[in-house]
């Protein structure tokens, strides 16, 4: 709740992380829509790529609220991010489909963080994009369809969910390099003691930490999809 | 405000008409957002194309409420909808926001239509999407912006906005010609007397000043870009 003198920039950092993050998956979910097998998919899936849009511009706003330009804020995570999307570029609907399920699970650990320490109008924010409960279900349970239909597919997808997911902590990696106040941030939970100067050594230990936890909760969502790990 | 006996399924055309269209303009426009060259234009229009997403949905709603299946009253129109965007595959980012208006555009003329003569509910959704102002003028902007930086594109895209019109009015005259009740329905406002058993050459006639008067507010929506025709 106190976020000491060099925190704030860092919740800058990641609300412009998480803003840049949705608008991707605005545009991942609409290409998923697009490839949707019916009509009635398409609808669902463009539906969620709405809500996304929205959680984009809200994020949008509360940067612009805490007097940031919010532009500037996401544009450190461009290149990391698309770099993710270009290194995981999905061969078919369900493998996109698994994309956005891990995608939209490590985003909510980044809320879920955000939550436990930033100020009051954002933790609002956080509490009501996380309260959105359903969309997961949904998609989930389109994967767990196709893999009930075809089970061949559920170990390819589990390679295919663990790659995302390394990719994703081989980005987050630089990223934390890059922004070392957004990595104590984030491992540190915003008590600041280590995050002063940046990222020293145990804070890339927090880093590690957060990741590994990351991890645990990637466990829970690949069993939602009837997948393993 | 009495559409007759075979207004009726006139109008659950029209709406799945609608309905297909905003989910196409949705997916046009999540295109365009990517496509955008700068990350500010690009949420710009996401928040557009999110908005398509919403009045699709209001659109599916609505036919559900008439008791319609939704997805089967959008079906007769995907084929011809698909057909329009396959054959104007736009080139650039500029071809492809002047799609977006002058498809917008039409579907404008095919909203007040529906004003017209619909039932209670259906007025008053139709009423609200029209309500709506600003895309428009939004992405108009855009255009015209593009057009003041370079002068030569306005010969190139007024050709590029005539041919969008002559290939949606060739696709209606095809769904004029399979959906009797639904053009009967856009050529009389619904008033029912030569709707009876379909479009007779009467018929033929109304709808061919339907699509004059489109074309005649087309010019209105060329000289918002800074172009003519």
């Amino acid at each position: 709740m106190n976020p000491g003198p060099s925190a704030d920039p860092a919740v800058t950092d990641l609300l412009g992380l998480l803003a840049y993050a949705e608008l991707g998956s605005f545009f991942r979910l609409a290409d998923d829509a697009a490839l949707a097998p019916t009509l009635r998919d398409k609808g669902r899936l463009a539906s969620l790529a709405a809500e996304e849009e929205r959680r984009y511009e809200r994020l949008r706003e509360r940067l612009v609220e805490r007097g940031a330009d919010p532009e500037e804020a996401m544009e450190p995570f461009v290149a990391p991010l698309d770099a993710w999307h270009a290194r995981t570029e999905p061969q078919s609907w369900v493998e996109s489909l698994v994309k956005t399920c891990v995608g939209d699970g490590i985003a909510g650990d980044f809320y879920r963080k955000v939550a436990e320490f930033a100020d009051t109008g954002t933790s609002a924010l956080v509490e009501g994009v996380l309260a959105e409960e359903g969309r997961g279900t949904l998609i989930s349970g389109m994967v767990r369809a196709a893999v009930h239909e075809d089970p061949a597919l559920a170990g390819r997808l589990s390679l295919w969910a663990r790659r995302l997911v390394g990719e994703a902590l081989s980005q987050a990696q630089q990223v934390a390099a890059a922004r070392p106040r957004l990595a104590a941030l984030l491992a540190d939970g915003g008590a600041g003691e280590s995050a002063v100067d940046g990222a020293g050594i145990g804070d890339l230990a927090s880093v590690t930490r957060l990741f590994g936890s990351i991890a645990d909760r990637h466990a829970e969502r690949l069993e939602a999809m009837g997948l393993s790990d």
